[in-house]
């Protein structure tokens, strides 16, 4: 038979990370591909613990059915938490809990906007998002990313040709390229979208992931009036399986999240949401947060080491202060193309795995030179062993 | 701020049940609203041993992200049993899992239907589908229920205006009436499907609690080319808060659905997806569904005895052979006002909590003078008490 798909899914592609992640499967590649938190600060064994005594004491809770919302008492903790933050104004806000941040960018886009629509995402910025806006047919359109946050001066021209509903960003070391948007263009991007009458979306998986200099506020610390969703996740700092994440919103705006969430699955899993409310009644969540940070930081400072002493000098790279990623350009001149040659050759011939720049792009025919590496997920020797023969690579393909 | 919310979500409300499950969460009322299994019948204590070993053996698969298609034993572990069912067919179907059948059900309109596109339902019809086919802003159109499903001549009649996209079916022990689905109708529907080129989406949670009367064969059964997607859930059989269904359709489809499911929540939580896989390895879940059917029949007749001996014998009512519902229809004459004021006199006054069939209505405007009764949930002390209260009003409100 021949299948009729909607328009809105016709153009979508499988995230373009899975064909060099085929290659990852092979455990002999030494993967710098991958976008999870680091094994080793995942807190298995307590939340093993809990798992334990929740099963034991409340099955029926975890078995049965629960409310769309969340599961109540998880709720009100992560309202605690987003409220000592700054983030969650209970005048105006709510806060509900979704199957990771993933499903809570994905059906703010579904709430606000119409087929044809525009939402601005910085360039590049993370494909699940990018995907999960496309598959609704908006119109998105990207304003480049600097090292300091969004370009400010492209963002206000872009809200000004109106149209734009959403402005999706990442403020904290984000992915793919580990920047950090800095006070300043927070307060200016909060100002020119409330100017223009665009919602931020403002996706925060990695801000606990600070393991160097100062933090900065969030956004939504500078909303008044609702004008600002925020979401954030479990997956970094407990775990990503589990897929428990949240949104805090105006009231108005969780509503009709609600709805479509009920839609979508119901509720998220109960265990998930149980396991992450008996951690956090536990353990101080930003103690244990803190403690992560000696991991992260480890692994990225040994990373950087070893693409100062090994890359080709006329690679450029970012020097994150939190979250997964480094960000790698290529020298000027080199074309998209070259670019994924090297990440293929890097994989095919050399078993280490990246992620080529054009897995991030707004558009599929945008050029590109970068590539991302991880540095959370692999061990200490594979990061040391990787960046080696990524720098060899490099040297040969684009000189000393 | 005021919002602009986009066309899709502008006109969904949430659940009309909630308004009536607000007044069950007093503890003395007597819920006949829910759509919840059996919670004896549900293997807690199985499950609790299974996930202490999974926790113990693999811990890192349980908290770690897994693929968007599912974990793949389970996908195998599935296909087994969709095979053995004659319902998938490895030369041209495929099969995911999913966050329950809610997100297949959700998931096949978004990858299928164009805003605007036909989308054909049984009228009444399960609310949770009909909101989800209402956010992607399609032509919902319902066609009569009876009591052997569908209308067929009324079916072919929409079909032949043209535009149908999808044709959404519950043939087993339908949501909200209990109705089965005739073989012969199964086959004239697939038939009519195929001449005008409309996708049959079987939805079948309720198909394993047949606890009377001869199984019929699936719809999907009878597809030779991949033209019929059948979802199905562990929801009912082991556990609805652990959020486990699957999809099972032709390859094409399914790949759209993979790339709409990445974008949506990533993948199923792994622990609950590890859950449903031991438990099928460990135990033959054909013969653990056997055993169920003992727990519903009782129940069912319970509830079947209770309305024949108090319910005024002007209200009609279904007879299922399996499920969780029983469909009552209150005498010719009643409006859908007075039905609802039936339903919420019940519960204010009364105490015993029950579902108006406006709740399943294709559109709000829909008259209706059913009402939904779930037999599975409540213990037997309620549901004889919950009947005879009912049954009371009933003969007061409507005559003996």
């Amino acid at each position: 038979m021949n299948f009729q798909f909607s328009d809105k899914v016709t153009g979508l592609q499988a995230s373009a990370i899975r064909e060099i992640l085929k290659y990852s499967a092979d455990p002999e590649v030494i993967s710098l591909a991958a976008g999870s938190p680091a094994p080793e600060a995942l807190p298995f064994k307590e939340l093993t613990e809990i798992s334990k005594e929740l099963l034991a004491e409340e099955p029926s809770i975890a078995f049965q059915y629960g409310v769309t919302e969340g599961y109540t008492p998880l709720r009100d903790e992560v309202k605690k938490l987003l409220a000592k933050r700054g983030v969650y104004n209970p005048e105006y806000d709510d806060v509900i809990i979704t199957s990771g941040a993933q499903q809570a960018n994905e059906l703010s886009a579904k709430v606000l906007c119409n087929e044809g629509d525009t939402i601005i995402a910085e360039a590049p910025s993370f494909i699940g998002s990018l995907n999960a806006f496309k598959s609704y047919h908006v119109d998105l359109q990207g304003v480049t990313l600097e090292s300091d946050g969004i370009n400010i001066g492209e963002l206000e021209q872009k809200l000004r040709a109106g149209g734009v509903k959403l402005v999706y960003l990442i403020p904290n070391f984000q992915n793919p390229t580990g920047n950090t948007m800095s006070w300043e263009k927070r307060q200016k991007a909060f100002e020119l979208c409330k100017k223009y009458g665009a919602v931020i979306l403002e996706d925060n998986p990695y801000g606990d992931l600070r393991f160097a200099g100062e933090n900065i506020r969030s956004i939504k610390e500078l909303d008044t009036d609702g004008s600002v969703i925020y979401s954030g996740t479990f997956s970094k700092i407990l775990s990503p399986g589990i897929r428990v994440g949240y949104v805090c919103a105006h009231k108005d705006i969780i509503q009709k999240i609600v709805v479509c969430k009920q839609v979508a699955d119901v509720h998220t899993a109960m265990w998930s949401q149980m396991l992450c409310y008996r951690f956090m009644k536990r353990y101080d969540i930003d103690e244990f947060i803190e403690k992560l940070h000696g991991v992260y930081a480890h692994k990225c400072g040994l990373m950087l080491e070893g693409i100062a002493k090994h890359f080709s000098s006329k690679i450029e790279y970012t020097k994150p202060e939190g979250g997964l990623f480094i960000w790698c350009t290529l020298p000027e001149g080199v074309t998209t193309q070259q670019m994924i040659d090297f990440c293929t050759t890097a994989v095919r011939d050399y078993k280490v795995a990246i992620v080529p720049g054009t897995a991030f792009t707004i558009s599929d025919s945008d050029e590109t030179r970068s590539f991302r590496l991880n540095f959370s997920t692999p061990t200490d020797d594979r990061i040391v062993k990787g960046v080696e023969i990524l720098g060899k690579l490099s040297k040969e393909m684009f000189g000393e």
